[in-house]
């Protein structure tokens, strides 16, 4: 596996793998790998001849009071958790490598779908994302790029992105993966104590009653995030920034009697971390 | 040739080209081809194995208050032209096939460059452009993409473009194509009365002027504008949108004196019809 820290060095490795006829899986993250990221790392080493995992904390997705500078960054584990996953190319940009120019060059997604949710405290978050992404998807040109549902929101603003701009991919989605105790795995999750890792198994726990509570008939949104709210909020160290349910695709209004896919969506705060969970609620 | 009109026929063109390793030209158009888009077309067809044209008059570029109904569409006529300077595919889709979503995808270079000259009077037109061009890119996947020095703010702002979102493209700029009375060919010339036509000559032999005046040492970029709008002042029918003169590449403000490569760009009104033109003034 190669490690390149540079834009042309990339462009070069990308270049030769298509010279080559490779079909090409890409994952994007912001490192600090965990077991969910080597799911995509897994399944993009499956699916396509060759694998580039980027490893870049994007600063034009973090608000100015957020965890920027505290992000975990671990490149040398990320390097050898990739190499195990059968990655052939970890990308490792500075900053400057990723944004040349002193104004930037924007993506940004429109609508509802980058509105709700983490879009109404996190305003420039998704403008962000998609932009960091659309490098990404013109540097590696991949067949195939991997995203977890864990973050079920940025899922959809990129479908959004795809369709809208036609880039020439598959995107697939990969299930949340969870700690044995049903904490959803986030690289945020390092921040929490050990007190606030146990209180935040609420959220994984309070989601699957409301799974529970759907699937054995009730179609009210509003009862089901009612339910969901009293039960995060039973825990005295949680601190809810949203509960709420939103159809699939695209987040739009749900409706009553709820229809089709909704995501139901949770960020609760425990201490200073921010977490976010979710489930599909749908028939099977 | 063939003509297609959705995204799905042209990405089963460009799918079948790169299969056989075709190199692949793009010539970005909005129609109404004259012989400017014939100068594109015919290099893109020297330089490439095979050619895209695309005809889309795009809404997004257009202002409430411009020209989107009356830009002249004379799609056959573009198709016999494009045939005949080497073209394999002409590509005019409806808007609708362009624009999938009820909410925009928008790609937006900011900073001055797309601020300033028509930037100022055209707030949305280069988010349209640079959109439009990014979705044209992804669908037709091309080694070069070409478009007009006529259109040089424009020609900066795709180039800031390419750079900050690694477009994997070759950025093909031609020269201005002039009639035999020197006005810069623009499919908006068909707007003109013959007397506006004659009166809208005053551009050229204004700008011709400004490089002969810089050609005998002037670095005044002040002067230079001074001299030219008091030019084009002396044509009555001319309407003076903007005289100005930029650094180039990204449109810096112009130093004093000149450096480098500057732009010297004018936009006129004749009667309801707005012509841009340009020239490049720099030592040879």
């Amino acid at each position: 596996m190669k490690l390149v820290h540079t834009v042309a060095e990339l462009r070069e490795e990308v270049a030769i793998a298509k010279s080559q006829g490779l079909s090409i899986g890409l994952v994007p993250t912001m490192g600090a790998l965990h077991e969910g990221h080597a799911s995509l790392i897994k399944a993009a080493n499956q699916e396509n001849d060759f694998v580039v995992v980027s490893v870049f904390v994007n600063p034009t997705q973090f608000g100015p009071n957020e965890d920027l500078d505290a992000y975990p960054r671990t490149l040398e584990a990320d390097c050898k958790l990739a190499e195990k996953m059968g990655a052939n190319v970890v990308f490792a940009p500075s900053p400057a490598e990723m944004y040349p120019s002193v104004d930037a060059t924007w993506v940004e997604v429109t609508g509802d779908v980058t509105k709700v949710l983490c879009g109404r405290t996190r305003p420039i978050h998704f403008r962000g994302v998609t932009t960091v992404v659309t490098k990404l998807f013109n540097l590696a040109q991949p067949d195939r790029a991997y995203f977890g549902q864990k973050d079920a929101q940025q899922v959809e603003v990129l479908k959004r992105m795809v369709k809208d701009l036609f880039f020439n991919l598959q995107l697939r989605i990969m299930p949340i993966v969870r700690e044995a105790d049903g904490l959803a795995k986030s690289s945020r999750n390092t921040y929490l104590s050990a007190e606030e890792h146990t209180a935040a198994l609420i959220l994984s726990r309070s989601l699957q009653a409301a799974k529970e509570q759907y699937a054995t008939g009730e179609r009210d949104a509003a009862k089901i995030c009612a339910a969901v709210t009293a039960s995060i909020k039973s825990e005295p160290m949680a601190n809810i920034d949203y509960v709420e349910i939103y159809g699939l695709p695209e987040l739009t209004p749900v409706t009553n009697p709820m229809v089709g896919s909704n995501l139901l969506a949770v960020a609760v705060k425990f201490g200073t971390t921010r977490l976010i969970d979710n489930v599909v609620l749908e028939d099977k």
